[in-house]
């Protein structure tokens, strides 16, 4: 039974819980990340003294020590709490006293949650970047373990071409690195600091220093002008779900070649027992579980990628609170990307060739011979590929 | 910090959490349907002689008990489960003994997680069809108690022809009652029987009575052939999910006529306090946020339904893992559809037009002015268009 | 190059061009279906004493007379045209005079524009039927032919239970039959008559009668209210489309199994020559090209419907001229399913089974076995499969 | 009626149509980037002393001549032809003999596709770049026109704080300017040279020289190793159509909001006769189909998107033939996006903002009156926020 079905709730209760949706459960990622703005936010308006230094001190010293209480599991952001931001505040300002209301000067929520989400983005881009990595090393190790063993190279599941272990694996170290490469690149959308732009309107009348938190923070630029800042929620988020689809679709597709290699009909594959499971009702299995729920995971990050870009789609401009939906694809898609990585890594570490079982059909050559004909004879291409396809003829 | 993010777990440790997945906290939710598919299982098996009464009536009594068990909320699905199926078998098996050991028998993971599931699934379509009947009644006191209220009709954004409250609240819920006669013909795909496939090959050997069970759960039908079993997983599931982005989306149209209507440049509406919310940083405002996430929750329900197409795609017949991540995007759907229904039935009641606010255009009556003179002067209608167009030139 | 690369068009030319859009190339199948329905409105017009009995004749004789003559191709849309309800009118008018101008009385281009859709639709389901009936004949033909072949039944890929040819064909025609049911099914959004909404807010003044014109056309029933017309549009396209993914997936599917038994390791089965490609490097090979466009094309049905579920979505009630968009992905949609299908029939008769190739591994028996230790030792399942898990341990 | 609804034609025909699907009509764009490649090829192939000077002088010469034909429109892709690159080379050698059946030596379908594509797609992404900056220089005129007008700055659909069309246009400004700046990181996947990789495994015995045409060709980097070329099929694709989709969303949205500016309700824009279109039944509308045509226009993209995403998901590696259904999203997306730009600026810079109809609550100052009081009298800003908020208590 669903939570909600129960209908037992009274109705106010309900839309309260509707709104504040499940951001108690899936803030606490961002609790260090909206304490360090807070904090330069905090600094810049003492710099700017729009607030007394010693209130500055003592704002920044809470909130560092609520900080390292969240991690000590001292406190929890409740449904009641809403969300890490008004968690946090409050908790302050019961720590502190009247200073705690004074944070919120010149910032709103708006430009609060898309700075914290923002230094969560970098660092997300960064261990979903190790964690390929980690792939890249498990394929390199391969490699240098097999890599002389000869593989069918296949074009449309045919074997086309003579290849290798190490060709196989290095094609998929490729695509590896350049996931990297794309995540990285993605960074520039995350790298944009949006404090000061408050609601999406900055702030009459109030000289906030913006340049001054994009260096705290360690932000590339202040993004500008502040109506930009609204119109750009979403696009960091599904540039980050972007390269994690196509890296995880690449993760798929490896293990789409490992489960038909793990078949018994090819049988070039032998998996480990501590990546497989048994079966419940035939007892002589061992099954790949691992891989089909890899290759399952390219659809459900193409899936948090559809819907971050469906969440904004046609909008009018200005905050919408549509944009809370986003955390969640969000979340999920960088945990699943970082434990499937994890988990294949592991699993192509515990993973060999057998040598023994693997047949390269003859024609594998035909190529390079109409190549050396052509070489050797001097006839072009064409011609030669008629002769080599008529001694081969009746093959498959 | 996602919990997988921590690097300290050991691998396989890891691994076996990437199988089991969220299954865990998934599955609560089918405890009763399992037991259900369960209990008629075993009664068939003793009816066949192939379980002993006594151990029959052992292994009935104990699941039922552990079912009262569940929900009196003495014991969990545990991560070491892995999911409700190996739960109350272990549970079982603690309880009575080596008889729980017979349960099994004639059956495999694949056929009954899929009988828990889809006798699950007739619920939910009935708990969402009775949400989305809340609705219409909402809209039918909505009409009752406003009705009359004059309201433009729009084409194209543009007032157009004239239209009422009534004529505007019976089109939804003329979509709201097609979405419950949608939902009632999904059952279709969810009222067969996949007990006795097995794993997707049936039983050879072994005399199970597949019409008992699919007569003692309440399916229409016995799905055969068992072959016919695991291909059809996802289509019970997607068919659910795509009749609830439909209703979803018409919910999602209906709160963004009301956003429209709730602008201070229409002021059609006012709603009530309990419904909106207030700003962090405009003291003024009162926000519309559940219309909001109601329409946001649209592009959310569409990606359940595309993530669960995608999960089959392209995999060979037979079972496969990958359908294990169908349960998350299919309980997602299901769950945010009855809540949004419920809150947006509860906003509505609290909604009302303001029709001292309501301008209607003089322009509204043009194509009633065009139709006059049609049947007053007997001239064709694109001449009568021409005559009433040329006396509205240069407006809007 | 693009067409609209191509920047030497005037910019006004330019914007006809974009609001226009591809209808003129796409309305044609569309000429009859919407000539169907002018008549049923003239004929329903002259009943209700709003059309002169001699200018109905005259209308429908010259719009019978054009749809002869586009089926002699004696003319076709213009881009000029806009689309097939002008080309229509304007080339009625032209032919018999001012009679032509009445006969939009009553009438808006919204509910003229789905009256004709929702008639193709029919067809449409109808013939997508047939595509798939032709399916399911060519698997009962192979069953009939090679059904008695012995093939492992698979699950994760891997060899699990003995099964069959007939097995294997008897469980994709079982999808292929819940699909003909579904497309029937889907009918029920289509039939709806939507004449008389008009622009959506029904014909003020003006005496229509609805229900003539939906006996007339063999619609179910009437829509009401008029304001559920336009909420309605995408609903009967997205139902075909979801129907229609369905069953394409499963056909992408039964290709997938094919790939893979066509592959050298797997070579149980042999394709015929007219169904398979050359390359134009590797001599020796023969591709299953209609194979992979077959499974390909699952995916894209998938983005037909989501283009189509992603027009309506948010958008506040009433005509948007967004729907015109729609067109593009359902036709796409329904030729692809219909020739996939043609294509995949006639694959399938032309596909052979080589036992000889076949290889059954001997632990396919497993469940078997164990369930015999039940029936004749009377030990409960999970011991028997315990001791014959043992006897096969070390097999994969 | 579809083209292949007319089941007349014999099965096999069926099957080639099938095969080469849409190529011969949507290949044209690329016959000048395959010239290209293939002179590159072919100069390559004569330096490696792989073909006769003369020979390459006529191949070269012959495909130089062909191009120039198909400009001049003296002949076209024929279905007979399959795609762009058999044209050619059959074109080719009719015209010099047998010189033309050297070319495709080292060489196969696979990687020269790719190669043209590739080419292609970096001149798509600048022309795409050059009609998104088109609209910012659109914008940049609207700003200097009417820039201080002033408008309300929305959240949540609610005027929340003073704005101005010049904040306004230089947000959406801001959110091309991003766009083109994507569109210029999304060139790397794209400027891999594939040529030399052939089918996927290299040309075993054939002495090439990629890293030739990498520079005669103007590509960043020879795409390495080989079996990393197919692999990738799709990536750069991909990332073009998540650039386009950004972008078309941020012009949805614009359009979303002259939409909203454009009702009577709200009343603040004019639009220019000729970017908006007449009503089929109500004679006094003027209405906004281009917006709406162009915020369904993302709709679009993200379908495109989704599709090339689901083409390779799941995929063994090696080429497989599912990509030659990427073509059709991928041209459709770019052309798509081209169009709507291109009309989008014209429709801007018709459209004035009417100063004198937009109402701006007195509230929007409410937050500015806040940070006054803060500053004025050192009170928090909770306790500011409270003052002020109990002054607009009741407002909406």
């Amino acid at each position: 039974m669903s939570r909600l079905w129960d209908k037992g709730l009274p109705l106010d209760e309900r839309v309260l819980r509707y709104t504040a949706g499940e951001d108690h459960s899936l803030d606490g990622r961002l609790v260090d990340y909206d304490i360090r703005a807070s904090i330069a936010h905090a600094e810049m308006l003492a710099a700017q003294q729009l607030l007394d230094p010693g209130d500055c001190r003592r704002i920044c010293d809470g909130l560092r020590a609520l900080g390292e209480e969240y991690r000590d599991g001292q406190w929890q952001i409740a449904l009641a709490d809403e969300d890490v931001h008004t968690a946090l505040e409050s908790r302050l300002t019961e720590r502190i006293g009247a200073a705690g209301g004074r944070l919120h000067l010149g910032r709103s929520r708006n430009d609060q949650v898309l700075a914290a989400l923002r230094l969560y983005l970098l660092d997300a881009a960064d261990a979903a970047s190790r964690s390929v990595a980690g792939m890249q090393q498990a394929l390199a190790a391969l490699e240098a373990r097999q890599g002389d063993v000869a593989l069918p190279g296949y074009t449309h599941m045919q074997q086309a071409m003579p290849s290798s272990v190490a060709l196989w694996s290095a094609g998929f170290a490729a695509a590896f690195a350049d996931a990297v490469t794309g995540l990285a690149a993605s960074r520039r959308r995350m790298a944009q600091n949006p404090l000061g732009s408050a609601a999406g309107y900055g702030t009459p009348g109030l000289a906030l220093d913006r340049e001054a938190t994009t260096e705290a923070l360690g932000f590339a630029e202040t993004q500008c002008p502040v109506t930009a800042v609204q119109l750009s929620r979403g696009k960091a988020e599904a540039g980050l779900l972007f390269e994690l689809t196509l890296a995880t679709q690449d993760l798929g597709r490896l293990a789409s070649d490992l489960l038909l290699y793990y078949t018994q009909e090819f049988a070039y594959v032998a998996l480990a027992d501590d990546v497989t499971t048994g079966s419940s009702i035939m007892p002589q299995k061992r099954n790949p579980d691992v891989l089909e729920l890899v290759r399952a995971a390219a659809a459900t990050l193409q899936a948090c990628l559809q819907e971050c870009l469906m969440l904004t789609m046609k909008l009018p401009s200005g905050f919408q609170r549509d944009a809370q939906r986003m955390k969640a694809p969000l979340f999920r898609g960088i945990d699943l990307t970082i434990e499937s990585f994890d988990v294949m890594a592991y699993l192509v570490s515990r993973t060999s060739f057998i040598a023994g079982n693997i047949r390269m059909d003859d024609s594998l050559h035909a190529a390079e011979e109409a190549y050396a004909l052509v070489t050797r004879e001097g006839i072009p291409f064409r011609e030669a590929y008629r002769k080599v396809a008529a001694r081969y003829s009746g093959g498959a």
